[in-house]
């Protein structure tokens, strides 16, 4: 028989449970917020419901609501083997163009993936009784993130959905729970929220609040990644999956933990124009460009949380790879030396490695053997140069100028190397593209806590 | 100042020298040959030189050498920053058409990368002082292996080089001193000998002897990895190159220890005709084919020590993707769960967790953001079948049919999972291609390695 009961986590390792607020640890706690400014009209809800029969006392049933039709889009993991939400979830929107929704249903320690026929209708089943609770009509979409392979215990998640319904509130500490009730190995609630303006209604406050949870199996396109984001802005819902779509390609597919790419990534935006003002209509409007700053910039701000969190992670490590001839070049090497095993373990070592930043980048652009790829462009030796740059402020470290290597003062690069924050610049000197990349080490514990996740 | 002493290993740390005999791990052994037969008309020596100055007692230099000249091939790194060795016997190659070289030269313990016209200056005199010790004209290729963007300690390598030359021998001995000069974070030497024959010459008996070393950095096109094939058998110096890259991509191209690939990576092929009998002067004939699978089959097993000794590597995994639409396709997917570090974490935990496995046949053909690059084709989750291949010729353990998962006998899987290896059956069930990748585990250890390399 398969054992997929997973035991409360011993001293020392995470739990495979939502965090409690006693839990997390204190490097950690400046990250989770005492108070926020929510939009208006949303209210959400956090419930045990004890999805994995181990967890009695963790919130792992959210729920957020709008007390009124909303636009929504979503942007969803590309991975051939899409969970059962995944596939319901996408397919909803479709159907809806966008519009009408009103409430997202998502629950932790199962991921309702590679679950078949009986998975999809557990997906559709939680998405009714969501409809049932909040008088809607296909008005829910539905997410689930934990262990691949396992059917859900729909009857209890689906009993408890009544409950969601009646705890749902708008204070902060309804949004935290409901934050805290999506997180798997997070060590920490993952919450955001902020007030902002539009060029066209100034006097009306706008308010945009977001959840999101990682932390293993976080890489682009996208990862056992959640993310949900409400604002109060009146927005066209045909204008929503744009707006959405190029936020995340600059925030949570700019991060990576491992590489690894899951089965239920999804990121949704609920937009359900409660605080009044001019609607959002045109792409080619000043609100729009207004607006997409916005979102990219709260986006980017929600994504760093998850890195920050990495699992086993001691560094918060930005690359940013600029002068480059290509934004995809750019990108392309950036994720490179943010993915290198080689890098992760030199900056868990406090090791001022430049040699395998420069080989990562050397290396990006080449295709596996076999593959009809070609390689899109070049990198000049002689024009690339590598820095660290300090989180205090202080003058860059140059590692690596036009090709030839510096003589580093290893006290200086030891004493950056001690910090949790680090920015590594490559400069490549052949164009004038950029990409920016944020990652975390490879630890021991990263070892542990994945070599132990299911037993 | 920069640093760069590496001093000699603590207990329980990997030395960054090659291993004595009396270091080498007991269950690593088993790998290490106490006999061989060797090509005729070669000489070798392994010489210790002091490269690192920390270094006073392991060989750090290799010669192999021919008494006559020698039709010569190698496959080079694809990275960008190309080490000074490298370019230098790249072109060497190109100017002297593969033929008349006798001779190859081969520090540790200094990578000569990133060290500018110095360092050209310096491969060109290695090959320059070995030349004039063998009596010969342009005869000498270089590769060097160690820490990038140091210079060479160019004159005490100079010097030991007629030492070299006077230590020349055709013993097993020699040939195991010789394999030891090039490792770095090697555990073991890695020497294989063999003899075969051809179908017009079968009473000819041609022999073929390789050595190569590992055991960081290793990915495809290609890595810190060096290697040096020798065979008696009479070649034609233009069909070389052809017969090295097919068996290399076959081998050295199909390992991945940690996805990052090296500035100094070069596998060479030496021919010198000494077995006489007939000469392979046409790829359309029965001698070529047969050679053909004689030097695939004697790179795969080169290939294969290498992750044997992958670092910190308790397991050697073979990943089989087969049924595919197309070699490249398996290729992309076997790499992919070769790399991903979740399954690697998973192996080493002995955990039989298909979902990461199925996650990464999921991602792997899917790009990266923003990226132009189309996916090739189609996986179909309903045909997918996961399995595992116990190494003790057991039935297999099916993990997915079709796409469902199995009710997985855990005790089972946990037996399959005790033995170090272990082969992961992808079944595509879409086409009638395959490809097989070699890779290992990820382990604390690795983590402690490449965490404390350079201090």
């Amino acid at each position: 028989m398969r054992l997929l009961n997973h035991f409360p986590g011993q001293l020392g390792r995470r739990m495979y449970a939502a965090p409690s607020s006693a839990a997390i640890p204190a490097a950690k706690k400046k990250y989770v917020p005492t108070s926020g400014t929510y939009p208006q009209g949303f209210k959400v809800s956090g419930t045990v419901v004890g999805v994995k029969p181990s967890n009695t006392t963790k919130p792992d049933l959210a729920f957020i609501t709008s007390d009124r039709p909303c636009a929504a889009a979503a942007v969803f993991t590309k991975n051939k083997f899409q969970a059962a939400p995944v596939t319901f979830s996408r397919s909803l929107l479709q159907q809806k163009k966008n519009s009408g929704l009103q409430g997202v249903l998502i629950n932790s320690g199962c991921a309702n993936a590679v679950t078949g026929k009986g998975g999809l209708e557990d997906a559709e089943a939680m998405a009714t009784e969501a409809d049932k609770a909040l008088g809607a009509e296909k008005g829910t979409i539905v997410m689930s993130t934990g262990v691949i392979g396992q059917r859900l215990p729909i009857k209890k998640i689906l009993d408890n959905v009544p409950t969601a319904f009646g705890k749902l509130g708008a204070s902060h500490d309804h949004w935290l729970t409901c934050a805290t009730a999506i997180c798997t190995t997070d060590t920490f609630p993952k919450l955001i929220s902020k007030s902002f303006s539009l060029p066209s209604s100034p006097s009306v406050e706008y308010r945009i609040a977001g959840m999101t949870k990682g932390a293993g199996m976080i890489h682009p396109n996208m990862a056992t990644l959640l993310g949900v984001v409400a604002t109060d802005a009146p927005i066209s819902p045909e204008l929503l999956p744009g707006l959405l779509k190029g936020a995340v390609d600059k925030s949570f597919n700019s991060i990576t933990i491992d590489g690894d790419t899951s089965t239920n990534d999804t990121v949704a935006l609920l937009a359900n124009g409660a605080a009044g003002g001019q609607a959002i209509v045109s792409e080619r409007s000043q609100d729009y460009e207004a607006f997409q700053e916005v979102l990219a910039s709260f986006s980017t701000d929600l994504a760093k949380l998850i890195v920050r969190d990495g699992e086993g992670a001691t560094k918060f490590v930005t690359i940013r790879v600029t002068e480059s001839w290509s934004e995809e070049g750019a990108r392309k090497i950036a994720s490179t030396i943010a993915r290198s095993p080689l890098v992760k373990t030199a900056l868990y070592g406090k090791d001022a490695n430049w040699g395998r930043i420069l080989c990562a980048t050397g290396y990006a652009l080449v295709t596996e053997p076999g593959a009809s790829v070609n390689e899109v462009a070049e990198i000049t030796p002689e024009k690339t140069n590598v820095s660290f740059i300090p989180s205090d402020g202080s003058a860059e470290l140059r590692l690596l100028v036009n090709g030839e290597p510096e003589v580093v003062d290893e006290e200086r690069a030891a004493q950056i190397l001690e910090h949790e924050d680090l920015e590594i610049l490559v400069r490549l000197g052949t164009g004038k593209e950029e990409a920016t990349y944020w990652t975390c080490d490879y630890s021991h514990e990263y070892i542990t806590i994945n070599g132990d996740y299911r037993t």
